[in-house]
């Protein structure tokens, strides 16, 4: 009773506990950006003040290449599980797939520093996909009680070494680093529960909201602190923040059709930015697969390429007279952050394109979304920044840097609304940062195809729920244009990756086939008291994780199926070593005497023991291990001829890793075989199926 | 691939049509509400105004004596279904109880016509409830395509006549109901999502959140035409919002200490409050159940009693004089509903205790939420408040009027909250009205252990996320508190009243057990090829609903289990009169050249066929009928000797119906029972353990 309590509390615990940790980690890497990112743009305009461009240019490259380098560097050599948005590994690990490395420590430390450095580098890339990622790594490592491999380990943790628990707590995770990425808690919330989360239970919606508030509660107070000046040159920016006041009430037709319009837009391009992203990872892959000094130059190369447009482009875009309303303080901006870029302008004038492209993508979202600043950026700037940008990312996406997909598809999407809410002109009463917002809203649902978390992020980012009806159409339009051509990029990525998903609904192959007809052959079984040699040879022999244990001969008539044991159980069972000379059962007091029940938690991720590393000796091998106690007597079981929909809908409802086939007439052996998650992948099936065919 | 189309776009029509009518008939009901309270109020306080305060008394009390007899009347004589809440009615539903009755459309008129009545009754309950009931029933009725009990039926519909997407629609429409109420699209969603609904998929979400958008925008669209004075006397007011601008950023130890003797008061005395209304609705139940005068007589009895409350209490309360800084128009109120009511009071002086008891529970809400007015309502007069709305809380639920819960615990809430604050007075640094808020947060979570949806609710109602720490705070300590003590409030009536509601955790007894120690003798069986006779004999004899398959001598060697047939296909079946003279099979061609597969579909609450009804002739009782068209081949089944605590998770988890209980050993017949929802439920469970035990 003491225990449960004690459970429950320290579950608490441990999810506040992610909540601040993740919220920090939140700041810290953004104050890093900021200042970073700030520094070398500080440099680059102070030249640029002196008029000395060249040296400007080649200072902007050099600084953007060093910082790509090691970021790629990094990645490369340490944790190449690092590279990309971390959202699809994430997702893979809460649907089942305990893939190594995904939630490793030096995943995290790569994440957050690789991050960093490459969103400072100047990369059309966000730090908001490597939030979430990073934030399921530290649930994960703190769920662990530390690494085992560092040194750092907390033994109080041992409740929590099981995958349900772990996988809640990775949810919460999740959620925190959506929350310290946007500021947004129900917007967390909903997005583990809408995209990352597979399985879902009503207790973990508390739980994870109380995560996500600690974080946004943490965030918030550190900015706060920040305020005052304490945190560098540049800790104010950051963490797009975007406060339209706008209170629409009232849409005409127009509006709703320019809307509509959009979203449309979005959808095509959003449809269109995952087919093309497919195909340049595929390309990517073949290069980086030569090795790590290959991911570094190809990293190199594209940074070279993402400079020369930031800096290139600018050159086209004609000086513009700052608005006579401002003060002189504001426009043009010369040697900070922020909006109206001075560039190569002459004092009172700034350049469109340099205050989107030599800015923070945080800064220039801001720019973009910005209100009542109709007239800043031109049709042609606009355009020409949307092309670039929505070029940049494709390019960007697949090189060997933590990068997130929020920011690129938020720019693109953004430069694309207010384009045309500079087109429409006075033809529609919406302010044109309005309609940028309606522009990321429509690319994010068009590629991402999430809705209502993107939706509540916006809304809690913008913090008007008037927007909510607009933000809500041009997602549902954006969304069932797109849908109609691929899937989300997150799902194509996992596909790509070869992570073995299982989707909510199965493959249309599926409802003509029985459960019979994918297993394959005899099961690998053991006798329910069993020699410990063959325990040994066969887990040596076979990398299953899962055997089904028969009871036979002296303890029952004929052969009938005892249940399921897990190799680890087995290894540990055998580094017990409760062996006995004869075939007899032990029982479970006699294993419980030498093994706490904590010895067969789940171990982290790499810290399982090997079978070789046991040391079995030639004697042991003869003698016999009782393996009732650690046999789990009800598995989950389907007939043969049971739908292999309906076995799929099973074994994904309930969360299973093994689902053992049983025959449906007596008479031939107690267990057919063994279903695991690799059974359901529709390749699978598929290859599986002509066979069936052919037969 | 038309009709899969057709059948998504008529999905999102149907939940899109759900939020338009419901937000109507929220609508509507607010205005009627509005202006029948409003009149009622108007003629009493010009009355008061002449000083005829026995008459202002009298036909105060009159009136709500006579609105109370009618929704007592309709709601005894008509649908008895539709008195209390309803949302444990909706939360049993959608854990797959089909009660009969619960979303009948005479249930729906009672429930919106005796929820406007039992409002403007002046009782101590809210719409708020029998709104999400409504929705519910809104959502039910057209997902049936009408009632055709009433002659209204849409053909169009019959896409939507199983058990899922019924589900799904009645999940959108609780969700919009909710949103009708509060104003709150995300918080309906979320209400749905952690109160109603017990199984949830992704997909659900996107479209439960486009219902209460639609809902919220047909709302605030009628509503922004009523201001415009269309809409009677009192259409301005209703549907509590509350617009607290007090921007909070930080808060002092007092205040988080405050704020956490106020949860403690909240979970304790949310939980006397659950205590108390399970033993009152038990005595009730007893009046109750004598037949329909006596319901009406206790509902009168309850009216009188309130209305002495709010017309004798006031005369306790001594006149204060008006905030000098408020002009005359504003206070006192003469003759329309608002703040500062005059009462008995000479002119410039207002009543407090009237303000809040002779006024409508919106208005008496706002009030004790309104920020800036600390020194309108003094402690002695919160307590008095505090006191009367909570008993007279207790005592109404469970009267026969659709009654909701959220209004009396949000106001014994707001007053408790804001009396604290009174008390604390200069010590914290909060607004009275914070704390008024935070007080009906607290008691949400102690009476409702709902969550993450009352604060989001509370979050859209104030339109201010910096409020949402202290929210959470407060409503993680009354929910914990109040979870020591006992079930949340639904929880408790939906076991009073006996719905076979099954829970997410099975009871701790079932860990004990196995699947076979629950099943109750041998099952009902038919043949694969079954004699007519002996069909309508069983179905005649009793009320089960499946019944399993068995496949043999002619076709099969031996007795093995084909699959679980249902006794509404059995019946359509017999309708269809596919009958051979011969025991042969038939084919499924032979079936669907008569009956079209729509002719299974599932039939809505009542409108099911009986088997006396189909006139079967004595010949054909001597025929025979196939069943393997439309028998079940893949009923998801479970061994004998399988963990009851695991069968109960895949029952639970997949929402089944029925599951097959196959023996572990060949050589019996091929299944032992069938296990449904009433075997799971732990007091069977515990009254058949004792038995085993006593073996």
């Amino acid at each position: 009773r003491i225990q449960i309590f004690q459970y429950q509390v320290m579950k608490w615990l441990l999810a506040l506990l992610v909540g601040s940790a993740v919220g920090m980690v939140g700041f810290f890497s953004n104050i890093a950006v900021e200042n970073i990112a700030g520094f070398k743009l500080l440099l680059t305009s102070n030249l640029m003040l002196h008029n000395r461009h060249m040296e400007a240019f080649l200072l902007y490259m050099f600084c953007n290449a060093v910082l790509a380098a090691t970021a790629a560097a990094l990645c490369a050599y340490l944790a190449p599980a690092a590279a990309g948005s971390g959202i699809p590994e994430v997702k893979a690990y809460l649907n089942g797939v305990d893939a190594h490395s995904i939630l490793a420590p030096s995943t995290l430390f790569v994440k957050i520093v690789g991050s960093i450095f490459g969103v400072s580098a100047g990369f059309v890339l966000g730090k908001e996909g490597p939030m979430v990622h990073t934030g399921a790594c530290v649930a994960s490592l703190l769920g662990q009680g530390g690494s085992r491999k560092y040194g750092l380990t907390w033994n109080w943790i041992r409740y929590f070494k099981n995958d349900l628990d772990r996988r809640d707590l990775i949810t919460c995770g999740a959620a925190a680093g959506v929350t310290a990425a946007f500021r947004a808690p129900v917007g967390g919330v909903l997005f583990a529960l809408e995209e990352a989360a597979s399985w879902w239970r009503s207790a973990l919606l508390w739980r994870t909201f109380s995560t996500t508030a600690v974080a946004a509660m943490v965030l918030r107070s550190l900015i706060e602190y920040c305020r005052s000046g304490n945190c560098g040159l540049f800790g104010k920016g950051g963490l797009i923040m975007f406060d339209v006041s706008s209170r629409v009430t009232a849409y005409t037709a127009t509006d709703i059709a320019a809307v509509i319009l959009l979203g449309i837009l979005g959808g095509l391009l959003g449809a269109l930015f995952n087919f093309l992203l497919g195909w340049i990872l595929r390309t990517y892959g073949i290069i980086n697969e030569k090795g790590a000094p290959f991911k570094i130059i190809l990293t190199v190369a594209i940074s070279l390429v993402t400079s020369c447009c930031s800096f290139g482009l600018p050159w086209l875009s004609p000086c513009t007279p700052c608005p006579p309303e401002l003060p002189a303080s504001r426009c043009p901006t010369i040697g900070r952050s922020g909006n109206f870029k001075k560039f190569s302008c002459p004092a009172g004038h700034y350049n469109a394109l340099a205050s989107l492209f030599l800015n923070t993508n945080d800064d220039a979202i801001r720019n973009l979304f910005s209100g009542g600043t109709d007239s800043e950026f031109g049709v042609t700037t606009l355009l020409t920044f949307f092309v670039a940008v929505y070029s940049l990312g494709l390019v960007t996406y697949g090189v060997a840097v933590p990068s997130g997909l929020f920011i690129p598809v938020i720019l693109s999407g953004a430069s694309l609304g207010r384009m045309l809410g500079k087109l429409l002109g006075s033809l529609t009463g919406l302010d044109t940062g309005l309609f940028a917002l309606l522009g990321a809203a429509s690319f994010l649902g068009g590629t991402m195809r999430m809705t209502v978390s993107v939706c509540v992020i916006l809304l809690e980012l913008t913090n008007d729920l008037l927007l909510l009806p607009l933000i809500m159409l041009v997602l549902l339009i954006a969304k069932t244009v797109a849908d109609c051509f691929n899937k989300g990029v997150y799902d194509q990525i996992v596909r790509m990756k070869g992570l073995p998903f299982l989707e909510v609904h199965g493959d249309a192959c599926m409802r003509s086939l029985v459960a019979g007809d994918v297993v394959s052959g005899p099961p690998i079984t053991f006798s329910s008291v069993e020699r410990v040699g063959s325990v040994v040879h066969t887990l040596r022999r076979t990398g299953h994780n899962g055997f089904p244990v028969l009871e036979d001969e002296p303890f029952a008539p004929a052969p009938e199926l005892c249940g399921l044991v897990l190799r680890s159980h087995l290894i540990v069972l055998l580094q017990g070593r409760i062996f006995t000379r004869d075939r007899v059962k032990t029982g479970a007091a006699e294993v419980f005497r030498k093994l706490a029940p904590f010895d067969f938690a789940k171990a982290g991720s790499g810290n399982g023991l090997k079978v070789d590393d046991l040391g079995i000796t030639e004697e042991e091998m003869e003698m016999y291990m009782d393996l009732h106690p650690i046999t789990n007597r009800s598995p989950y079981t389907v007939v043969e001829n049971m739908s292999l929909a309906k076995a799929a809908v099973l074994f994904r409802d309930l969360g299973l890793r093994h689902m053992c086939v049983v025959p449906r007439t007596p008479g031939r052996p107690p267990v057919l075989g063994i279903l695991t998650r690799h059974d359901f992948m529709p390749q699978y099936i598929r290859g599986l199926f002509q066979n069936v065919l052919r037969e």
